[in-house]
């Protein structure tokens, strides 16, 4: 065992996703080595992200106000919908510069084996968007995999009656792969040759 | 771009050895949305070790006093120095319990490529260690890779007019590979079958 302080935080690195023992204990060994001022931005920087991040109201993307940049945004075409799982997904749809409407984040995908079902994404207030913004396109951009297109499929069920066209965007994705990997002229032509989702 | 705060946060953790940029936006979107105080611990973890550890005076090892918990320890053998590169290696050779005497950690090993020359590595103090304290064997310990030989032969070089035996650990140790990766089986027959290093 290492000195408390060194062990303590070689133990909080080791719980972030994809650091394992010895990659926390290379991380910690690199803080310890580094000036103070250098390792004191990055605990700075996680306290401040705490302290200002939280969800957009309206859509659950990242937002350091009460509503995010993009649903503020005038321009922001309100009758087109882009549904993600996460708001790292928002990033790289807006990377491919194809996409003007506004997004619904539902932070996560329908996944039985993980315990996520509908209840724990933010569906109920997709719906609620859907009845009170004059929303006439959702275009469904989860992942394209199992969760992603189980999510699809359960969405393009649900607003079966409701007066909005469900699209899903085009396959030209690598299946199997996540959403935020693909390169800009992928998923912007995903994004052009988007389909209709029948129900 | 994120908003400021988490570009922030993304950008410091990609300064972490091997942290890739998409592994810091996955650690920076987790700390975002896991509890305030599990990720503040994080950041407390980060402050606390800047703030109380330094590096032993004798031997630089992680200390938390001004000499580390084993060069403090009287039961421990003065007349056998086993020298290192880093701290985490005296956390492996300890876990072996086949070793009972000291250490010193040179901070690195030679290395021209990266700029790392003698003069950058506790050389010098390791020098006036063994004028000044009983010490009769040198086990050089160093990684069993390029860096780590010419470092081991450095060492055997500059100590030959010194009275000190100077061992080199047992081949047996997965050569071109990093000493704290090895298993205790193996880094305890090391040492066992140590064998003298010749100028």
């Amino acid at each position: 065992m290492y000195e408390g302080a060194v062990q303590d935080l070689i133990d909080e690195l080791g719980r972030l996703p994809g650091v394992g023992p010895k990659s926390a204990q290379r991380i910690a060994f690199h803080l310890l080595q580094i000036d103070g001022p250098d390792a004191q931005r990055l605990a700075d920087a996680i306290t401040r992200v705490k302290d200002t991040i939280r969800f957009c109201a309206r859509c659950w993307n990242v937002s350091e106000a009460e509503e995010c940049r993009i649903c503020q945004d005038p321009r922001r075409d309100p009758a087109v919908l882009c549904v993600v799982e996460e708001p790292r997904d928002v990033l790289a749809i807006e990377r491919t510069r194809e996409y003007r409407g506004r997004y619904h984040v539902l932070g996560g995908a329908i996944s039985p084996i993980d315990g996520v079902g509908p209840e724990e994404l933010h569906i109920r207030e997709l719906l609620a968007r859907v009845g009170e913004e004059p929303v006439e396109e959702l275009i469904i951009a989860t992942n394209p995999n199992v969760e992603g297109e189980a999510t699809a499929s359960y969405l393009s069920r649900l607003l079966t009656h409701h007066d909005v066209r469900v699209t899903r965007l085009a396959s030209g994705l690598p299946v199997g792969g996540d959403l935020d990997y693909a390169d800009e002229v992928t998923l912007g032509r995903a994004f052009v040759g988007r389909r209709e989702l029948g129900a």
